[in-house]
């Protein structure tokens, strides 16, 4: 059955997606605002299909923004930047597409897909092509099993836009790369088109509503005074989000942050509140990679590790990282499409250059 | 009537063409190889239409390889290369090239069109739009003459292409140039592509021609053991690239170059020989811009500024500049077409970052 977002949801979805977003993803707030505008304007309820309701020969094209989550936050989209790259690759294939879902679930990006759907008409496919968010094009389920991520578009809301063809999809990502810091930061794509069948085939099913069920569980947890991190970790028990455990908290006492080769990278450091403090070192690269504790891994991609507000869960994305919040970080385990050895080949730690093996969480 | 450049006559016009390049357009010996095995390869002949021989309804698509000079030695080109990127643009366009043309008179820039009419079978025009090389694609007659360089196709040798549409024709160089960075400095264009009786209003005359004209002068003059200065001049005497002149002779001192952005960039210095000896400073980006003795500006563009051999006058492009080489300096003034006020607001030495005027050669 097609399930509706309602408007009043929509807080809890993009609180829920940030927290996927494993720190990146961009900001959910903004996405928020342009959902809600997007309904408001188009008078359209909120749709969703879920992946076993997409007919095998539907064309679905993926939509999301592009670029470095420092730079999302400076350039404010106004809401068919996405849709228009969406149409420019419909006009290349000469088809229409039967609907739009995102490439990852994450701040922004779950939203965006919203957006292009309620502005044209289109269903979103409640699934999404990394199950949490990443940093490059390639990190997707899609190319992981097989789909060809171009022919795509990139464009800006200045009426730029290109049509990219490659040999692969990691030339793509890195011409893709290129062109969005060209564009300014930020740019909006259309990409790893595919027909239903391999949409079922090669996506993490669910993400939209599991991150509905996530923000529920912390703003629920909040409202009734109970502990929103054991809300959270209930909330996610029995799903394939699970387990899910927290692992360190304190303040943050360090942040280096450099916005390079398009991507927001950095490094922050937590320190533990009382004597002889532990000090937990997150590395990232727009999301949080990989924790530490005195020099040893805790917590590694593809599982979540996500840093939240110490009082109200509420997940804080790496652009917002500040020196002096008090943050509990949570390690939350990943669905099995996301942790076969074809998926850690391309997103285990050690593509992001840490020779570390990947742990699954007891 | 359409006229035909000989397999012997190559060499010449290769000549010629680094000559217009004004030391850039990339290596001319790189070019004349490709056209000679074209030739063979094809059994074409080598057919080249003058510009009012192009029926106004035709569909021109001008040609040509993109990148800094000194990545171009280092990728050689195989030769469909710039074929493809035509191909590619005329899917886009749903309407085959009736003629290809150069972008720029100078070295593999003159030669690429002849290698993709050979290769597809089209006819070449004699004419282009720079009248010389420059080294950003909105240095051209179609850009000044209010022609949109896009829709346009950047290509590679492995089968990787965009189809770039911008609002205008400098946002085109800025993603064309990031995305020939991000295939390893070197790409293959199609742009600006126009009827026949806007190539007609928009494109520098003849200099296919020229460059033949040019390049057997000094050949002639060599073999005549003339000096081949002096035979290069008498041949320029009564075409629009006259009055030329010798302005300097010496021997390099100093050269600083780095490919900067896409770009070779750098400064060449010329001693005279001899007691208390004058030094020339040249600055180029792929071409050689404005040249300077005694910090007084002798020379700028557009007017051509080339650096020969002080033996066989030669052309030495920017890449090739080399400690003790033994050169002399010539200025060449350029078609009236390349001097008018919207053209200098494009290629005058102002929009360049020198702060002087263009001056007419007397």
């Amino acid at each position: 059955m097609p399930w509706r977002v309602e408007i009043e949801d929509l807080p809890d979805v993009a609180r829920g997606a940030a927290f996927l977003g494993s720190g990146g993803g961009g900001n959910p707030y903004i996405g928020r605002l342009m959902v809600e505008r997007a309904i408001r304007e188009t008078g359209r309820p909120l749709e969703l299909l879920t992946l076993d309701e997409l007919p095998d020969d539907a064309l679905v094209i993926p939509t999301a923004m592009m670029g470095a989550p420092t730079c999302i936050v400076e350039k404010l989209p106004e809401g068919m930047e996405a849709a228009r790259s969406l149409q420019r690759l419909e006009e290349h294939l000469g088809r229409k597409a039967t609907a739009t879902m995102p490439i990852e679930a994450g701040g922004v990006n779950s939203m965006i897909p919203l957006v292009v759907g309620l502005r044209l008409g289109l269903p979103i496919v409640d699934a999404d092509g990394m199950g949490r968010a990443f940093p490059e094009l390639f990190h997707e389920t899609f190319h992981i099993y097989g789909v060809s991520g171009t022919p795509m578009v990139v464009s800006n809301d200045h009426g730029d836009a290109t049509l990219v063809e490659t040999r692969d999809n990691i030339m793509m990502e890195w011409l893709a790369r290129g062109i969005t810091i060209r564009m300014g930061g930020v740019a909006y794509i259309a990409e790893y088109a595919m027909d239903g069948a391999t949409a079922k085939r090669v996506s993490v099913d669910g993400t939209i509503g599991m991150a509905l069920r996530i923000g529920r569980a912390i703003r629920e947890a909040r409202e009734q005074h109970r502990d929103p991190f054991a809300g959270l970790i209930d909330a996610l028990e029995g799903t394939t989000y699970a387990p899910a455990e927290v692992i360190f908290s304190g303040k943050i006492v360090e942040v280096y942050r450099r916005t390079e080769e398009g991507f927001a990278k950095g490094t922050v450091v937590i320190r533990e509140l009382g004597d002889a403090p532990n000090e937990m070192v997150i590395d990232f690269q727009n999301e949080n990679l990989i924790a530490m504790v005195g020099g040893e891994v805790v917590a590694v991609v593809p599982n979540l590790i996500n840093i939240l507000d110490a009082e109200t869960a509420e997940p804080i994305t790496t652009e917002e990282l500040r020196y002096g919040q008090r943050v509990t970080v949570m390690v939350v385990s990943v669905p099995p499409i996301m942790r076969t050895p074809e998926a850690l080949a391309v997103w285990g730690p050690r593509p992001f250059g840490f020779d570390v093996d990947f742990v699954e969480l007891a």
